[in-house]
């Protein structure tokens, strides 16, 4: 399927895995399985299984907010497939070195726009889907994905697999471009999490150190703007900087999902003293 | 406890694990630090933890399907145990050099019925129990599996442990043997996915390429029959052969489970042309 | 941020995980992503992530429940966390060789007290959120846990990062002392496993071996004491040492919170012959 591996390559890479297969099915499993058969030595890392099925916003949420903490070289894929059958591609992401690898349906776009990294290249590696589609039972995360990630992790460079492409050209999704004006911002939210924070799809940064914050869309209410949880008054609601790259919708120790009755994919409008 | 190991061992092997223990619990990580003690430099793969408690079918389907995806002369552990406590055996099936560790409750069933293996050979590893016995706090899975699993991937032979058995002499459920006969088959639901696939208890080719297939029970209803998703209709019904080894009633992109109103364990006819 | 390390080095430590973050969200995905970069080699083992979110008293039973299960020389990683962002200090426990690392709060208290260790060791290590607190946006979990677990697995010694301090000064909260008197035991409970067992923070042990045993708080009933499942007759409600150090209500393949009408953190009180 893949070119032969030269034996003089680098040290095994880790290999980074964000899906939406859930862990009480054994598919996540069976992609460990054939890493550990393909890629032996390759460190596995989970970032999460738990990506809400068919949720591609919420992937490249997961993905962008995750790479960079992961060792120079890893190999980090990404699987939420709703085209999965269908003829979309198959496309590797160099970002200084780290490999991001998914489907080409926008799974790439948000790390793709949230880089500031002094190389990127991209790479169409579609033809890897060819030779399992002879073999008339296919999971592609199984089947296609993780060989293609252990063949990289073992050293594979995806130039020599599939054309370099160029990385505007890769799908990208209306939430991968939020509208932000002077004084006001609409996007949405890309994830909940455990503690009821609402990421946004808004960079950390991206509106400055705004005053007079308020949310406009869906409730109306005032927001501190914070770096961190420790900036924030208890109960009172914020947006915040947080962890991961992207503004959050927080209140201290409670959900802002409750509070302001937010689900994943909600628009949301910002206004503040332009 | 075990045999005295030789010091020239083969390279460790895989360990892969399928209980019932569910993740929130302390007793999965219980058993993967045993793991570590006992085994250190073998990989451990999850294969899933979510099994339904004491379900054994469902997790004897994970085992059947998941197992060959592993490294040559991987240890797979699998602990589902309703019987713990009582004088339930403890086995180990080679097949082709994998060896597949469970408690003799019916579990290993569906892998032998599966193999289409050149060698299988079975043992009889209850002496396991034994020492532990003494012990007056024992969690099985961690107390005795594990180390039992640990010694095995560290090249443990278990023909120096216990006595080779009949691989026939294993228990087996009724569920191991469903009733195929032309133009009719009667099985059940061995386990409903993420994405609301009903896996059921036959074989992906065992009623052949069927024309006029329909559900006759528990709703009538005609299903197409498929290889993929890619050849079902959006929306429509069908019998598809997956790529779990096992025929899954399926609807694309949607939830069979929802449209037959079925859950785990329930009884399916199928019907066509004969 | 911490002493540079000797190059000889002792061999990587394995590194153990327990924190309330969740398997959905990112956060564990990118500790462990953090940890591989930073302690490459040790192998990092969950124990669980599905603390209840600021359940101080479970992530403590779930430590002093799994710690001794590692290799020797572990390092076992806690995260529950809900003064962080306070002054809140982080403390590591060296117990016979395995370190723990946690926020001071309680979390170690379980582990401290049910310790029959010959050496134990405290150290006070909130040195380590120095360095990080320059960084604007900080996830202590990612950016201040998982660099200093880190650097003990690579070797690092405590005593070199922070004072050493008496064990005794740890926090430590109401239910690590249970009330325990002749013939009567108040307590509660800490933990309520997937199979309905509900986990008291009575050691094994620490009523002897009781008879005329009664629950006399919330529902009055005589139990069963038992060493093992095997003791207990189907279907009656009993009192179990159990395999987690811990006495535990259980009812034989049954749920003893649903029979008690329990919830985690409810107040226990048992009785029996003095």
């Amino acid at each position: 399927m893949f070119p032969i591996r030269k034996k003089e390559t680098a040290p095994p890479r880790t290999i980074g895995l964000i899906t939406d297969f859930g862990l009480a099915d054994p598919y996540v499993g069976q992609m460990r399985a054939v890493l550990a058969r393909k890629a032996p030595g390759c460190l596995v890392v989970d970032i999460t299984h738990d990506v809400a099925p068919f949720n591609v916003a919420q992937a490249a949420f997961f993905l962008a907010a995750s790479y960079e903490h992961f060792p120079a070289e890893a190999v980090i894929l990404a699987v939420v497939d709703p085209g999965v059958g269908t003829d979309r591609g198959i496309v590797a992401l160099d970002i200084d070195g780290r490999l991001l690898l998914a489907p080409d349906n926008g799974l790439l776009a948000l790390a793709l726009k949230n880089a500031w990294a002094e190389h990127i290249r991209a790479f169409d590696l579609s033809v890897a889907t060819d030779a399992p589609s002879r073999v008339s039972h296919t999971f592609h995360g199984r089947d296609v994905f993780s060989p293609l990630a252990a063949w990289l992790a073992l050293g594979g460079n995806p130039g020599e697999l599939g054309r370099e492409i160029d990385p505007q050209a890769l799908v990208s999704l209306p939430w991968s471009h939020p509208d932000i004006r002077p004084g006001l911002a609409q996007g949405h939210v890309l994830h909940i999490d455990r503690f009821g924070n609402c990421v946004l799809n808004l960079e950390a940064g991206s509106i400055g150190t705004p005053t007079g914050l308020r949310l406009t869309m869906p409730a109306g209410g005032e927001l501190v703007y914070a770096r961190t949880y420790g900036d924030m008054p208890e109960g009172a609601p914020g947006l915040l900087e947080g962890s991961q790259g992207f503004l959050e919708l927080a209140v201290n120790q409670r959900s802002a999902a409750k509070r302001f009755g937010l689900s994943m994919g909600d628009a949301v409008e910002l206004a503040w003293e332009a």
